[in-house]
């Protein structure tokens, strides 16, 4: 069955008890929060965070590069100025390397026409992934990306943090 | 007061009661959630999602351009089948476009030195932002762009939704 065909009767119970329906646009924490895609990740009950106090990006890998354009949006036209940028234990960025992945897509490709076999290999190749091996250099990285990059405003505090997933726990690393 | 400055304390209560740490990996449900940064949306409660059943991607719109990376990992190294993306209503994106975007960066840096307002210049001239103006043509346009996509696996079930920011109320549009 498909998961899609739960969400209005579930959504119907959330609706029922919705009070937060004159929240502000802006966050108003003005914190930005950048974390995984990883589904055991839920970042407002292991930050306890309310909703309406912070603009949540995530990706694979919590990858702070992927979240460039979404940071400058969140700067710019919403007013946060403050970046913390979480990766996870066990996560699946360390689990493959770009040029793994790009084999497997065009292995899945193999039985189709050259065009479009053609079409997957250069778009895969052409592609950045953001997978790491050391979890601790990766955060570290990424908030020097943030900082290093003349798109994220200087004012800005940007924090790196890992996310334990098999306790729940969270450190900053820097 | 910094905003991270909580996290540690408010965490160490999320941990007390934490009995979530061997969940596996991949999402149970093998679905992945695009939505948007927007702070005032909680997928999890909305949704009645449980923790480790879907991948949760989100960025400024909940574009699924931007979200193809991310896609392509979800569905090649951790098996989800199932896209929904959800846009809302009363969203940042409606409210500007590109070279107003652009505009604002480039003088914000007026006071900076000439190879720095040149880099951001160049930067910010070649980013896109997949801002929209229409809340429903937008969700069918990035359901097709995933359909349409050849490094989106044919098999993987696509629904676009919208989220209503004012009553917490899901709808599905394609």
């Amino acid at each position: 069955m498909s998961a899609h065909l739960d969400f209005v009767q579930k959504n119907a119970k959330y609706v029922e008890t919705f009070d937060k329906g004159d929240l502000p646009v802006p966050p108003q924490k003005k914190l930005l929060i950048v974390t995984c895609m990883d589904a055991r990740i839920d970042c407002y009950k292991s930050l306890g965070l309310e909703l309406g106090e912070a603009h949540v990006v995530r990706n694979a890998g919590g990858s702070a590069r992927d979240a460039l354009r979404s940071i400058l949006i969140s700067q710019r036209l919403l007013g946060t100025r403050e970046v913390a940028v979480f990766h996870h234990t066990n996560c699946g960025m360390q689990s493959f390397t770009a040029p793994q992945l790009r084999e497997i897509v065009k292995s899945d490709a193999q039985s189709r026409p050259e065009n479009e076999k053609e079409y997957i290999g250069k778009s895969v190749d052409g592609m950045e992934f953001y997978e790491f091996s050391d979890l601790e250099k990766s955060v570290k990285q990424d908030v020097q990306f943030l900082k290093d990059n003349l798109l994220v405003l200087d004012e800005a505090k940007i924090t790196g943090w890992i996310y334990d997933t098999a306790n729940g726990e969270v450190k900053q690393v820097v």
